[in-house]
């Protein structure tokens, strides 16, 4: 397999594909659009004809074909123009489509895709893609919206971006597409292997909408708000949850999520005893070394 | 006992007093200072006498004592001279203050603490105090911030005030401290009694501060915030925890805080279970009923 071809071109030339413009493809195209593109131009096909017809209306692409099994073959010439294509669809459809098309990218093309689980991903191309770049990546980012009419050009200001190379990855690929992204608002670009994204975003991401959810749930009634400060609102945003795609990301990480989530038992299961104990002392102790950490931890934190 | 006495005066005019002139005393005085004053005054007394040097000379109080032993006679003055009194103390000295200064507030004036446990208030005082109008209340507001040097006349806006009256407080001294606190920025105030307010507010306050301060204790190490997109710092702002004072207020309300603690616990491991179970139907039940659940709970919440 030769999993690279050399990548040229200037960014704000090029041709972007965009497979899925949903939130988050819809707020990469725009981005792309308003930051980076001069004389190049944005494709992209979804399943949502409405949200294609919003894109070129409003400027943003500039051709499209709608994402069904007998528009093949406009999707496969699609791809064959893209230069840069951002696959932007749920978790499974994301691999199903990379497999069905794997033979359809430009030769030499950067190739992404955004699954917020990369097990599967890997396990599908476990030595990349055939004549084409294909990174990885998740930018981390979004909103609890849904859909192109909620994509937003802004939201990646300031904010992290992964990716997950192969050991052959060209060098000069990973710095065009790095390049990309820091133009689109990103500051934080980090390089790491799939198994340790999946580990650290379990835990970032994954186990943070568990707690949420599981806060909302336990809620004796939805009045209690009343009595709120900020706190209940803030831990409890996240738990306005896309359901489907949610589900379908806590289940391809189980394995990690579950650990992450038992960590976290451990932990409040300390501070409830100090607490039942009225161990004053200890649980001082506890939450004086939680805010110090809390402050060491902001330094990767988005910039507000 | 008469737990009551009439009380009269414009807003405006009258002569407010602090006790504890930290982040919340502080704020609550630069807010006075600007949304109410005219003619009247305010008079503060606190530890640290440089917070007090620095109110003074910011125009926010015109005049103050140290609070400590040795000014036990100027304190009485300061008291007796004030139409409405705000104790802002830490939970134990608050109840502490109260008892030993109980009969030296002005008769008729208007009494209030903002400890977020009252518990203990209402313990020490369960018939209301004599002479005065007595009147716990909660401020929902704060920030992470400790100290005068950190008050801000602005984070009352649209936030909740629970008040908790005694039966037989004076509706008319009621209605003036309502209007004063919806002056200052209050949106949404409540009345309730004092057992309402410590389970409510074990589950909105009190328990968000355990599950953030579990969620920064478990984690592995403080660099995994770079695989963060924005979950992990909404949950755990809060973990920027004062940690003497929670202490103190996790402790003194434990039987409450600990069944909010084993409720959420059980919504936790219902969730676990769905995930451990690829139980992808009951899980994107559970995630639909949450997401509908924060979407209601959301109406009680700050504006934004």
């Amino acid at each position: 397999m030769e999993n690279r071809a050399e990548f040229n071109g200037n960014l704000s030339d090029l041709t972007y594909g965009f497979v899925g413009l949903g939130l988050m493809g819809g707020s990469m195209a725009k981005a792309i659009k308003k930051f980076i593109l001069k004389s190049g131009k944005i494709l992209a096909c979804t399943r949502k004809e409405s949200a294609l017809k919003d894109a070129k209306s409003q400027g943003i692409i500039d051709d499209y074909c709608v994402l069904k099994p007998e528009n093949a073959e406009s999707i496969k010439k699609m791809l064959g123009e893209c230069d840069m294509v951002f696959v932007c669809l749920p978790p499974k459809n994301t691999i199903e489509f990379l497999v069905e098309h794997k033979d359809n990218f430009k030769k030499g093309s950067i190739v992404t895709e955004i699954a917020g689980v990369k097990t599967g991903v890997f396990k599908a191309f476990p030595l990349g893609m055939d004549g084409v770049n294909f990174i990885p990546g998740h930018p981390m980012a979004g909103n609890e919206r849904e859909g192109f009419a909620y994509s937003d050009e802004n939201i990646f200001q300031n904010r992290n971006y992964i990716f997950l190379p192969y050991e052959d990855t060209d060098p000069k690929a990973l710095d065009t597409f790095k390049e990309a992204m820091k133009s689109i608002g990103f500051t934080n670009l980090i390089v790491t292997d799939w198994k340790t994204h999946d580990h650290k975003i379990a835990f970032t991401s994954q186990l943070c909408h568990v707690i949420a959810s599981s806060l909302v749930d336990c809620a004796e009634d939805t009045q209690v708000t009343q009595f709120g400060g900020g706190s209940f609102e803030d831990l409890t945003r996240i738990a306005l949850i896309n359901a489907p795609l949610w589900t379908e990301l806590f289940i391809s990480n189980k394995e990690e999520l579950i650990s992450h989530i038992e960590n976290f038992e451990k932990s409040l299961d300390k501070i409830k005893n100090q607490i039942r104990n009225e161990d004053a002392d200890e649980l001082k102790e506890t939450l004086t070394e939680v805010r110090n950490r809390r402050a060491m931890m902001a330094q990767f934190m988005k910039k507000k």
